[in-house]
């Protein structure tokens, strides 16, 4: 058996009703479900349903509060601090856009810190939703302990996505979303199991020396991209997304993968800028302008663009439910 | 002859002297040779003295105007819009982050805008000045073409650096500043006269292959760190710091070396957090706490010390004015 076809609907149907099995509330479950299944139509399958496995873990041992309702305090007049309440991120950064869709237009940049949050998913997909409106949004977030300062052997950052998007005259938004390790750990996960040996310059074991054995890799710490300079930015993107919201560092953070142990606590920072705050008008015919740039060179591509085919793919011909997710949830 | 060696404030004085000999006023002079001053003495060399040739060219043709005075419009209650009017950098940050002080402690957050900018030299000095405040400090700037977008064999972004500092308790600030660039290109432009090949992954040629000759380099692109996503994040700093700021995109800035044709119309983007505003106290104690796990691991280093250990040094023993400026401008 090799799964079950099923449209984007039926699909967050049936998360949020393997979610909901799994103490967590109906809004809470339903907003988790279209955030795992959007990830998933996208091709960003590391954030899409393979997720759904240790989300439900996660909620029934309560390391994640599947019943939390997050709450945002406005401390300053451009600031939210939003709680998470140590329940799934999407409700907290649903809050914090609310949020910041009301506020950035009157005070032409404004900031959400969320602390007491958990895995953020698709990072790019909360950014996107700002640019449709007319924004400009970055988002900053930390994860558990992977990369170590540069030099050094012991992770001290989380592999700490930033995600951008900006609207752009007559087309989709542009939206950027990278972590800042140089490749995803789940490749090193797939050479272990493959047997396989991992490229150089991926990974350092944990006496901080380069590797090629994925096993010791997967012990040691993981090379940001860019070496030297990702250390920093990763140390960058933990303080504003840890250090600023009050959240856990990746020291402190427990996985986002086992059902063990206190919540992740992790945070994330997300700001908007109305343009029109700035340069004046013209903003998005000008984006239009730069992507018309970066379109016209052979071999390159808008970012962002490959998601958004695929999104239309799975809407058109639905999303497959593995196997082995139907044998343990149950049919769809 | 190979210079002479003066204090700080001689050199401050001379840098000056030397800026108002060439059509610049008095307070940008002044402020122009502080900022040249303290970028060589913190050992930014290719920020420092390097540049007054250049500087005072661009002044005398009138590319940058020397008699300049930027101008602030509060257009939201957190954002301000800089003009630096087509002079130097330097006044018109200094502009933009008097405005964020008051402001950020008021707002939580608040961003400036500049277009109509220059060269903003050793841009961690800027945030650094915010963290000396309090403050957490972002800072993005665009330059004239360097970077093509992944896959592409065309300049469109610039070397596009980035800054960063934070307040840490009992320290000095941290501070981050680097260019998205895999090196600088004063590194392909040295292998070139010394007739050297280039390693491979620095650079492209115009036909967008890598290449390992300097001058063929030089007649390309440069790769970015990180390369893919170094790229995405560098189309990011671009919509920031000229998209957002209606400054000129890398693409339309003219040199910031020579003395020929419009001004650059360069950008930067200058944000300020006020922590107290997100994740309530503490915040930098937390900052300590991080530091202390970065310093206590072999190998490591806080980002920015090296530079502070630099200006104590040139603080103590002076500076020295290379024996061709003081030809070129005339004795101290």
């Amino acid at each position: 058996m090799s799964g079950k076809t099923v449209s984007l609907d039926d699909a967050i149907a049936y998360v949020a009703r393997v979610l909901e099995a799994n103490r967590t509330s109906g809004p809470n479950a339903r907003r988790v479900a279209e955030a795992l299944v959007l990830a998933e139509a996208d091709g960003l399958k590391g954030h899409g349903l393979s997720r759904l496995d240790s989300y439900a873990a996660q909620a029934a041992s309560g390391k994640v509060d599947g019943f939390a309702v997050p709450s945002v305090d406005r401390r300053a007049s451009a600031a939210l601090a939003v709680d998470g309440a140590n329940g799934f991120a999407y409700p907290a950064i649903d809050l914090a856009i609310d949020g910041l869709a009301g506020l950035a237009p009157v005070t032409g940049v404004a900031a959400a810190g969320i602390r007491r949050s958990h895995h953020c998913g698709a990072a790019g997909h909360h950014v996107e939703r700002l640019a449709q409106k007319g924004l400009v949004a970055l988002l900053f977030a930390n994860t558990p302990e992977a990369i170590a300062p540069w030099g050094g052997s012991k992770a001290v950052f989380g592999t700490n996505p930033i995600a951008f998007a900006t609207p752009v005259a007559g087309e989709l938004p542009m939206v950027v979303d990278l972590s800042l390790s140089k490749v995803a750990r789940g490749n090193i996960m797939k050479a272990k199991q493959e047997g396989q040996p991992i490229p150089e310059g991926w990974a350092l074991g944990p006496d901080g020396a380069p590797t090629t054995d994925a096993e010791t890799a997967l012990k040691g710490t993981m090379v940001a991209m860019g070496d030297a300079k990702g250390a920093a930015l990763a140390l960058v993107v933990e303080i504003l997304s840890a250090g600023l919201t009050g959240a856990n560092f990746a020291t402190e953070a427990t996985s986002f993968f086992d059902a063990e142990g206190a919540p992740p606590g992790t945070g994330q920072l997300i700001l908007a800028f109305d343009p029109r705050a700035f340069g004046g008008d013209g903003f998005a015919a000008r984006m239009a302008a730069l992507a018309e740039l970066i379109e016209a060179q052979d071999g390159t591509r808008l970012p962002g663009r490959r998601r958004i085919a695929n999104r239309e793919k799975a809407r058109q011909e639905g999303l497959v439910l593995p196997a082995a997710m139907l044998e343990k949830f149950g049919p769809v």
